[in-house]
Formats: C-alpha cells, structure tokens, sequence
C-alpha cells in the first residue's frame, strides 16, 4: 500500500473498526425523528432570559452553575454585543511588557493584556517586549486607514456594467452625503470598481474614526445601495450589499495592496549583545532562521511571510474586545531579519490590515474595557495607538520564536511551560536545561 | 491629486497635522530614558501571584477589582495554560440550536455555546441551525486527521541533501519508536520530504488521539531531530525543530491537498419551502449570491471560497478551549450552494483543516470543560464529533449570510441587533423593516 | 512502504538502479577540468555572425543546415529582438475563426493565428469560435490598461521611508515631466507606495501608447531614480529600477485589483441549440461542469477561476509577435458559466492583466508581423482591438474544453488529433467514437 | 478626483473621446449581420490544404507569401502537431552557453539555443551560463517526476462519495493494469482522493518515462474512468476526466508540495571574485536585493519567490518542442541567494513542477528537434538531463538579472540591446555607460 492512498486506506479502516461502509454511511442520513425543540433567539440579554434558556434546553444545573450563576452579575451589560446569552466565559490574561513603544500614536511604555489558555504565548512575548524595551523600544507607524464595503451589482451584460460605472463613478460626492447620514464617524474617501463580465464590484472605502469600523461601513453602505437602485439609469438584475471582495474575515492577498484596516509596520535595530543576553541567540543565527522560515512559509502557499503573528494578535485581540474572527484576516504580513553592517539586528514587522478600534463592538465590556485602560488607550483618539502598540508585540513574538527556533530551545520552553512546571524568569524559560525550575 | 497618491497625501496630511515630517519623525527614534521596570515573568499562577503582579506595575486599584478581584477564585486553575497571570477576562456565551447532526462520529442534537462580543453573530447561526435541524440533520464527516509538524535542515550542498533524505526515509520505523517515547497518544505515520536546494524540509505526520496535539508533536519532533543530529551520516550545518512548512498558525494553501488537522465536510439538502420559511430566500437567489461571492472571494486572493467560516470557528473554538489563534489557519475551506433537479439547495461546506481536540490545552478550564460537557462532547473520544459539529455549525452560518445577502438583510440585522432594539426570534431578526421589535 | 515516503524511497531506487548514493552525490560536484570556451556574446545579428558562432562551438553541420541554412536569408531582420543568434526556429500556425468581435475597439470579423506544437488545442479553439460566430459575435472590452514598474528603495529607518514618501508624492509633476524626457509614446499617470519596515516601494503606472511597453516603463523609471537619488532629501541606503512588485513574468494576485496591462472581459449569451449543435451538450451540464472545475482549481491554489487560458494565450502571443514569457503573467483570470433564465448559456472571461501590443517588441518580424495584419491589427491604435480579440479567443477556448469535458470528448479529442487521424470538420473531432475519420 | 475613481474616470473619457457611453456600448452588441463564413476545420496537413485556406478565408497574397510560401516545404511534418495550419512561425534562435551541468543525469558542457524575440534575453542568461561554467558548473538534480491527472465524480451525498473512495482505492492494482491498456510507458504509480461535499477529486500519478506525458496520462485516466463508471458500486451522477485540480497549465500553488512534472533544484557556491568579473557586483549587494525582490514578489502575491523564470523557461520551451502554454504552470518556484561564510555567493533555483519531455509534443519537429540534438538531449533517457540543464539556465538567468539590478545596469542594458546598440560581450552589456558600443 505504498503512497498517500495506502494513508487513506489505514484512516479508513481505523474509523471503520468492524463496521461496514455502507452501515456506517447510513449513519449520515437526515433524520426527522423526534426533532428537538430548538429555542426562540432573543437579544434580550439578561440573566433571567439566560435562566429561562437554560430551563427551555433542560442543561445541566452544575453546568448552569459553572457558566452562569458562578460569574460576577453583569450579564446585562453584555446586550448588544451578543443573543441568546445563557452565560459567561472566562479566560486568564497574563502580562507581557511593560513595552516601550515609539509611534506616532503611541509613544511610551505598555504593559500588554494577552487573553490566552495556550502555554508558552505570554511568556514568548513576554521575553520579546523585555528585549525591545532593553533597546529603548521598538518604532511602530500606521501608515493607512480605512475600511472598506465591496457591494456586488449583476447586470445583464458587460456593456451595462461598463454604463453603470461610468454614472456611478460620477456620484461619488452624492454617496459621500449619503454615507454621512448613516454614520456620524464614517467618512467615504474613496470607490474603486471591478469588472468581471456582467458583474460589478464597488469598493467604497471609508474612515471609522476610532472604530473598527466594519459595521458601520455595512449601514454607509447599505444606505447608498438603496440609493444606486433606485436611482441608476442602469438597473442592476440583483445587487449585494457585500460581494465577499472586501476580504472581510478571510486572509486575502489583496490586503497588502489596496486598503482594508490599518497599515502598520514596526522596527527595531537591536545589538548583538542584547540579543544573546535577553534571547541567548546571535544575529546570525537568527537571520539564517528567517530565511529559511520565510521560505517554509511561501513553499505551504501562506500569504505573507511571517511566524505566528495570530497567537499575539488573537490574545490581544481578546482582552482588548476586538472581534476575533478578525483574526483570520489580519494575521497576515511580513516579517524581516537582517543582519546589519555593525553586525546588530535589523528586525520589522509589518501588518496590511488590522481591524483594530477602541471604541465600539466588544471595547466597551467590563474586562475589555479594563484591559485598554491599563494600557492607557480606551475611548476615542487611541486606535491608531492601538494598532502601533499590536505591531510592537507582534515583533516582540517574531523575536522571540525565531530566537526559540534557532537556538533549539522551542520545544523545550513548550514542554516545560505546558506540564506547569516553568516558574521562573520569562527570558530562562527556553533554557530549560540548565536552569533550576 | 488624482490616484492613489492622492489620498495617501491626504492620510499624510490628516496624521500630521500641523506637525512637520520631520518633527514627527523624531518620535519614532528609540528613547533610552528612563526605561521603565520589566517584571520578571511568572509560570505560577495564583491570585497572590497576580496582586504582587500588579503591585510591581502599579497598575489602577479599579481595574484590578474588574479583572481580578471580581472573577470567581480559579485562577490557579489556570496554570499550565499562561504565564504572568493577572486577571480573568469575562465573555459572554450564546446559544445556537440545538443543531441535529448525523455524523459518523457525531449523532444527535447539539446546544452549540458561543463566544462572542459582536452583535448578530449567535443570531445568525442560530438561524441557521434551526433550518438544519428541521430538515433532519446535517450531513458532517470527518475525512482525516492528522497534524504536522515540519522540521528544516541545512547542508552544503543540495547533493547533502538527497544523501541525507535517502537515509532519513529507511529510519522511519526508528523514527516512530522515537517519537513513542515522548507520548503515549501521539503515533507518526508518514515522513514526506521536500528539497529547495541545500535545505531539506521533512514534513512529519502523526496521529494525536482526542488532543489538537500542536505540543505533542513539537515534543515528539523534538525528540527525532536531536537522534537525527546526532546519527545522520550527514550532519545538518543548522536545524530547527519548525522550518515554517507546516502551515501552524497560517492561512495555506497547502491545507487544501496534504494533511493539517481534521479534514471535515458537511452537507444538506433543503426543500425551498424551508428555505422560504427559514431564510426568507429561494434556492435560485442563494445560488446566485454564492456564485458572486465565490468568486469576489477569488478576485480578493483569498484560500478556498467561503463567507464568514471565521465568526463561527473563533466564538466555538473560545467556549470549548480551543487555541484561538487557530482560527487563523482553520478559517479556510469551501462552501459550496446548487440548485438542486427538485428545486431545492444543496449546500455544503468543506474545511481541509481545523485544529480541534476535546483534551489538552484549555479545553480542560472550568467554563470551557462546561461548554464541552453542555455538547457532551468532552473528554476522551470526541474529538472527531467536535469537528463534525463544527462543520455543522459553519454551514448554518454559511446559509445564514449568503440568504441575509440574498435577501437584502443583512445591513440590517446587524443594524438592529447591534444597537440593542432586536428582541424576537433569530429567524425575524432580518426582517427588521416589517416585524415588531 | 505506506505513506508518501513509499513512494519517494522507490523514486530514488529507480534513478540510482545499482549505483550508491554517495557515488551519484558525486557527480554533482562542481568540476574545473578542461572547461569549455564560451564564445562571446555578440547583438550583431547575421548570417555571417551566425555561421562563426556554430564553428565557434563545433556545432554538427547537418543541425546547423536545419536551423540557419534552411531558413529564408532575414536573420539580419532579427537585430535588436535577440542576441548570440544561431538560426531560426520554425512553428506551425494553425487558423481559428474568424471570430466575430464586438469591442469597444474591435469591430469585425478576425481569422485568428495560432502558434503551437500542440494537437488539438487550434481544433479546439476554432469550434469556440466557430460557436460564438454563430450567435452574432462575443461582446469584448478593454477595462483599463496601464504598464508599472515598482522601483524599491532601502531606508535606514521606517521613520526615514515615511519621510522620503512625504517628499516623493510631493514630486509627482515632476516624475512625469522626467518619464517625458525617456519616451515618446509612455506618459506617466500615478505613483503609489507601500511601506514594509525600512523598505519603500514605489509603484509607478504608465500609459504605454500601443506598446506592451515594459522596457518603455524600465527607462522611464530609471530616469525616475536617477533623479530621486540625486536630489531626495533623505538619500536611500540601496534602490533597485524593479523590486519584484510589479508582477513582471509572474502570476500574481495582485493583478486582479491593481493595475498591469490591459483589464479586459469577454462575453456571450448563447441560446441552447447552438450549444447542442456546435457543442453537443447542453447548458445545463456546462454550468455544472463549470462549478467543478472552478473548485478544482481553487483547491489547488491557482490564482483565478478558469481552464486553460494558457493555450490560446501562448499560441497568439507567439504568432503575434508578443512576449512569450508574459503567458505567465497574463494566464490568471476568471472565466463564469450561468444557465440563463430562458434556458441558455451565459459565459464570460475576464483577463485583469495581459500584456500585448502592435508595434514594439516582436511585433515587426516578418512573420508576427504578417499574422497582426492578417488579422488588420498591426501597428499604431490597434493594441486595444488586439486585447478584445484575445479576450474573444480565450472565451471561444473556455467553451470548447468545458463542453468537451461535460460531454465526455475530452480524451477522445485529444487521442484522434494527436495520432494524426482526425480530418473531418472541427466541430465534429470530440465526436471521436462516431463519426468518420 | 482624488483615488482610484479618479483615474477611472480618466480612462473612460479616454476611450470614449466624443462617443457618449450608450453609443458605445451598442458598439457591443452581438450582431447577426452578414455573418462571415467560418471554415471546416482540418486535421490534415499539407501546403495544399493551406493553400485551400488562404483561398477559403480570402488571405491577402502578400502575407501568404511570408506565412506559407517562403518558408521550406516542411508542412507536412506538422501533421498531428497542430490543425488548419496556414503556414509556418519563424523566430530566431540565440545561443546561451555553453553551461556546464553537474547532474546526475546530466553532465557536460550543454550549449543552449533559446527562441525569442526579446532584446537582452540571450545576452543575460548567457553571462549567467559563462558564471556558472567558470566555477565548474552548478549542481542540479531531479528530486521526483510523475505526471497527473485528476478525474471529479459527482455523487448525491457525501456519503456516497465516501463509499465511493473506499472502493476505487480497493481497485488500485486493477486501476493500473486498465491504465497500462492505453500506454505502453505511462505507469500508474499512486492514487490520492479529495472530498468536497459530494465531489470526489481523484489525483492519478504516473510516471511518463521521457515524455511530457500530459496526453499519455489523460488518456490512461479516460480508460479508468470508463472502468469506473461501469463498474462502480455507487454510480456517480456526473464525471469529468479532468476536474481542474491537476494544475494543468496554471499556476498553482499546490506543486510545491505534491507531485506534477519534474521537481528540479539547481545550485552554486561562487567565490567573490567571480560575482565580480563577470557580474560586477559582490555577493553582499546580490543577497540584499534577493532579499527585497523575495519580498517584493510575496507582497504582490506571486507563488514562491523568484525573478524571471518565465523568460529562460519560455524561450528554451520553445526552442526544444515543448508546450509553450506550459510555461503558466512551470514558471513557479523560489530562487534563494546567500552569502557564505567564506564571503561567497551561495544562489540556487528549485522549480517544483516543470513539464519537459525528450520525445512526443513538438519535440520531433525539425528545428525542435535539432536544438534538441545540439544540446544531445533528443530522444528517450534524456528527459532528466533536460530538466536538470533547464534548471541551470534559470540558475544563470536568476544570478544575472539580480546582479543587473542590484549593480543598477538593468535599465541600461535593456536600452541598449532593444536599440540595437550592443554589440561586444554579454558581461560588458550592462556596463553600457562606461564600455564602447
């Protein structure tokens, strides 16, 4: 049974134990027996509605305890940013830093809430931030923001794809007004348009102000489709607020090009003795280990090449209240090694298109709340320092895993780290050998 | 100004401010002044742990009761899974379903939890959930399991390389023997290798029992690298444990067609009427809103074609334990709509490769153990019914957006549901204009 | 041998047969004895030159007779398009169409040329175009076009590269005034940037006139530089005339939003009898053949949605005198099958980068140029027609290989053109098992 | 008119000059007017079937003259390589090399014709040939070879489809015996499955023995598929011999990690000395530029990292037979350039997936094949050696255009030999400013 078929053959037979396939395939029938009761959804959210919730799918009452009785009573405060709420889940945050970061935005010291249950995150970053505030911080700049909405028109041919386009260019200022009457914070700035047959993409690009801004963009933009339908001299067969070419949610090459978040890079130029004190590596060593992690990367058809940008941002992304899908979208980029002349570190990160903002969605929550306030960067006039601070961690993370990679020391920090036996320092962690526990 | 230079000049101009370039410029210079206190980091965590943390960064009294003081007393429940703990950032969880899904591992109805800070998300699952489950079920398979971990070594020479390959394969059998001495529920069972000139990426495959098992392998790699460095006739100049091949943590492509995590597709057929009923849509609208997103999703660049798979994965894989960052490369795959020879849809969607697991890492924590157990899906032998209803899940989210599109509504549930006025069930909630709050 | 490695370890036995490892290693081991002369390279282009450089390499007097002697005396006609000439390759141009075009730019009736080796694929083209003929013509249009070329520049800092940014836009009258100075016919219309830590990128984005116009933007650019190093007030470390950014020889995702060459679409509505007739299947199984395919090729990571543009492409481009090495490039698109309300087909290409021109380049050879006027489009105001009749072409080509695949003709094809056996009329080749040779 | 709008709006008042949009989009319109009479088409090939042709289409007489008449009478060579052929492609041949190659199936000093009508094209690759050879040649060697194709089957649920695989894998011995009916050098050597919903894609791997085999395999899969429809258990509604997932002839992103067409890498170590004569630049400025080209190219969302494989892959494709539209597919792959602790440059190209064959295709044509016999690869057993000379030139084409670029003579030397200028030897060509013309 040689080659990947012989794989397949062994999954199967170890899924299927004695069964037979066509026995087991039955099992995948729908089945309108004795369908469940499934509840009415409510965005009433309050801890009576969570009981009554519980009480209408029977759950377990010491489940029931753990998830809603257990937590603090403020499941009220939670209306708005999500339905059919029956509890709350909590999650440990640990510190990384203070940071010292020099933005534009941002310009001092941040101590880092990073909302993780995986071993070995804080503690990796922790030693990055050590290091960049060692080297008197790292520079961080945003160098765009917007965000954009790609609603979809179908016509039925090119030739009145083309027509509508050529009216809708010339609308512009008229869409503007519109999208002012939705939003008092939105700004439309820009509409680019694409063509594919009888089918056109309108990519309009908004300011949020602090906001992330997505659905804002989706109200601005609804209210000048409703406008376009009514009015164009071309009526389109069928049009779609969003036509999935915005890149919404999903990592999209198209990022790094054109507009979506913010555009943020970071740097720093760190001598050779602090690398080998704070991340027992060399320079060398280190660019060596990027090289071949950049190409790893291009070689498995990543976009960007980078380390592990998510494991930063998505904790971060947690204990600040950004959305966490947004993950998926902006935990990409490039990150850069090099050695320079005076034989230093010359090391940056740079990010196409984060989805950050300090106020609205989840920013306002109690702990989230709590966690931008200990960082000083809660309310309005702070997202562009936000976005500057999460570029300095994520270069403080690639630091950090590229020195654990090439110095050897990766699995052990985990192995030690994982099995809770890891007590001291952040930066002896992934000596685990030759340090007392 | 017209162009892209325009509005870059004009973002410039906007940041700036009155400030000249090169004042603003001075800013983002390293400032090695008074460089401010970096705690050493702590794999011990307790409560008087985190006071002393904060102590030691002075952080506001009233923040630390929000996310201290005012969490239920588990914190030293948590070690193991971070470091540097400081506090318990709080969520809220939501309620999908029950959603039916006829597995081959899964068979049954599932309250599906969710956590979540952004509004009409649970609605929109929910939505769909409740059409799945009237028709009887989704369809979910799990198609392979497996997780990679791929470690990079460097020779001289790409003639090294091929010596060192040929070698490496007929150690397979001692190579298995090796990585059962560092676990007990992972098993290797593939090597394949890949050549770019003198660097030799092997790409290692292993079983993982119930445990998403990214550590597990790490270690048990580990463990074959150090007998590699020490045996192979001909030894590697550099190697590392993660040569950034394997796709950990990154959107990729290569998900598609080799083994990452669990390969898992689920499917229905749904009657228009339901669809009516439910989505307020026809299979024909559906069918066409799914072939312009599709391909917007292409023009984007992104992997695979799909709508929102991250919302969905990221609030599931928080309330269960899962690692958040995850989702990053999990949110990729195929979601695919027809019109079917009655008339009906047929919708399904495929993801080549989510990292779930029902023991280790945080799935173990009180709240996210209870949203486990709520699904009963904890513990030993689940995993694979994990990952069926979690496919499940994402096609009710993927019939939700596409039908929200479709149909017009989708600006305007999340305009209603985000500003706290929706109060009726999911399946109205897009019906804002014409239904009662 | 299960697994991936079965398979790698029996290559490897088949290439060594008895032969060790270490003794092949050894023949790729760099070796100094008795190299060979290599002849200076000369642009000079002759029959004399040519027949001093095959005596200057001993070249067999029979190959050289084939690819010099045999050819018609017009190698001298070659100067300036090539370097170190030896002779004259010969290929066979097959004719589709004509194709009826309807364009913004062309207008008309075109027999189209084709250069391949390849059975089948001139068959294959000309039903297409027999087909889309038959219902009156493709419509075909130009969307934008415009050639870049993205100069990169290292800074010291990103504080640096914001600077030199700040002052570049500043610049841009002047840029155009300098490309001025380099050509002509190429105007320069917008300058955008992209910051990655200390590396700036510039894309510049001409107009060419008629041109493909790469080497007219590579000038342009480098007056561009030439100046932008004398005068920036922030002096770059390094610069390049071309960074790899501007997608140049390489499929790229960033084609489909930014600009490079021509952005064109194709399209038609075609009644279901004309599939039947020309075709033998039926929209219905097209469109289902379509959704597939286009799947197929997302899963395999190709950048677009389409079936072989690259055959019709390569063949026009080389008997159009077009860069053949820009297939790679121009070869990315989206081609879109729709079953129509009233039953018949709709089908589109979209190409949102193809590079063509009719003066420049090979274009004015003897024979590329008797094919651009074969088809009345050599010279100047001709390059946009071109583009439309290509886009035409590549349509015909999609039709034909997806009716061939859903109706089954696909190998039959290919096993009846390739053994020279197929004589019959073109619409009847896929027709292999029934009809008369 | 700020943005992106703004140059669209340029564009269309370009195009549209005086016309109003809805005049020229009638322009569009399908116009069944005095359609033109379209050819039968023919497989046979001869100068009087041309001839026929060009009386039929009513062909000016003076390009008949160039395309069919003065060319030598050799058209009926070309039968079973192409249909309604008009006449014959003439484009010169230039001489790169001879490069000498330490392969293992390759080794010697190989003189490389290459077809092109691009100035500077020969002239570059050549000075990267006469590096390679002055350092005693590079290293190159084929890492796997096989060729597929990928059959999708439709099936009404998943579970069919699951059933389905279990049987077809069960059938592999049989599946190769019916493939070895068809080809008497194709084996079939594995078989992989990919579910999507209720899509099956099978991958068939075969080795071709000295072909490119794409035919050969597509008609071994055409009888399985035969076999299957007949034979299988659970009957599938609809199958396609090629579903779209093989790769074929597009870029993919997929080749890097499974099997299509010959993997290859090639590879050098240079001493300083020699960057400098014959590249006039150093080891340090090449690697830096490599470095920001890599990223430059992942920025603009290539697959892998190179600079122009196109150029070289494109013009020895043509000179030696292979399918041109090929080069989509084959132009992928990374080039990686070091410097060496000695203080050399360590370069080296790894192509995952190029289709060259020895024998089939266009390969037996007369010119085809001579350039064939002048490099002494024609004919079975030396498919191998050309990929691995194929693989050596693009080595060359990659050390040169880097060191053009980082030395800044890219522009020059393309203004030069575009205008026919140049003419003393390729290593002084980029030096046009300070060498004699």
């Amino acid at each position: 049974m040689t080659g990947k078929r012989g794989l397949t053959q062994e999954y199967a037979a170890r899924i299927l134990g004695n069964e037979s396939p066509q026995h087991a395939a039955e099992r995948l029938r729908p089945d309108l027996q004795a369908l469940p009761h499934v509840p009415d959804g409510s965005a009433q959210i309050s801890r009576e509605r969570a009981r009554a919730l519980w009480d209408e799918i029977g759950g377990d009452p010491a489940l029931r305890e753990i998830l809603l009785e257990r937590a603090p009573d403020e499941l009220r405060l939670y209306q708005g940013n999500i339905e059919n709420a029956i509890g709350v889940l909590r999650m440990p945050i640990g510190l990384a830093g203070p940071l010292r970061v020099n933005g534009f935005a941002a310009k001092g010291d941040y101590p880092i809430p990073l909302a993780t249950t995986e071993a070995a995150l804080v503690a990796s970053y922790h030693r990055g931030c050590r290091l960049l505030t060692a080297v008197g911080g790292c520079s961080a700049l945003v160098l765009s923001e917007s965000v954009n909405r790609a609603p979809g028109f179908v016509f039925e041919t090119a030739a009145e794809a083309c027509l509508f386009i050529v009216w809708a260019l010339g609308q512009f200022e008229e869409f503007q007004r519109l999208a002012a009457t939705s939003t008092a914070y939105g700004q439309l700035v820009d509409v680019a348009c694409l063509v594919e047959g009888n089918h056109v993409y309108l990519n309009f690009e908004f300011t949020t102000g602090d906001a992330s801004g997505q659905n804002m963009v989706t109200l601005a933009t609804q209210v000048i489709c409703d406008a376009i339908v009514e009015r164009s001299p071309v009526r389109p067969k069928r049009h779609y607020v969003e036509s999935n070419l915005s890149g919404d949610k999903k990592a999209n090459a198209r990022s790094f090009t054109t507009a979506r978040g913010k555009k943020v890079t970071a740097e720093a130029h760190i001598p050779a003795e602090l690398i080998a004190k704070h991340l027992r590596s060399t320079p060398q060593e280190m660019a060596d280990c990027w090289r071949m992690s950049a190409i790893g990367g291009v070689l498995s058809g990543t976009l960007g090449i980078h380390g592990h940008f998510a494991n930063g941002l998505a904790a971060l992304y947690l204990a600040t209240g950004q959305d966490a899908a947004c993950v998926a979208e902006s935990a990409v980029g490039v990150t850069r090694f090099e050695v320079t002349e005076d034989g230093g570190l010359y090391a940056s990160v740079t990010l196409p298109g984060i989805m950050v903002g300090t106020v609205g969605g989840g920013t306002g929550l109690p702990t989230q709340r709590a966690c931008l306030e200990l960082m000083g960067l809660s309310g309005t006039g702070k997202a562009r320092a936000l976005a500057e601070v999460c570029a300095g961690l994520l270069l403080a993370g690639e630091l950090s895993i590229i020195a654990a990679l090439s110095a050897g020391h990766f699995a052990r920090a985990h192995r030690k780290l994982a099995r809770g036996r890891g007590t001291k320092t952040a930066e002896t962690w992934p000596l685990a050998a030759d340090s007392p526990p």
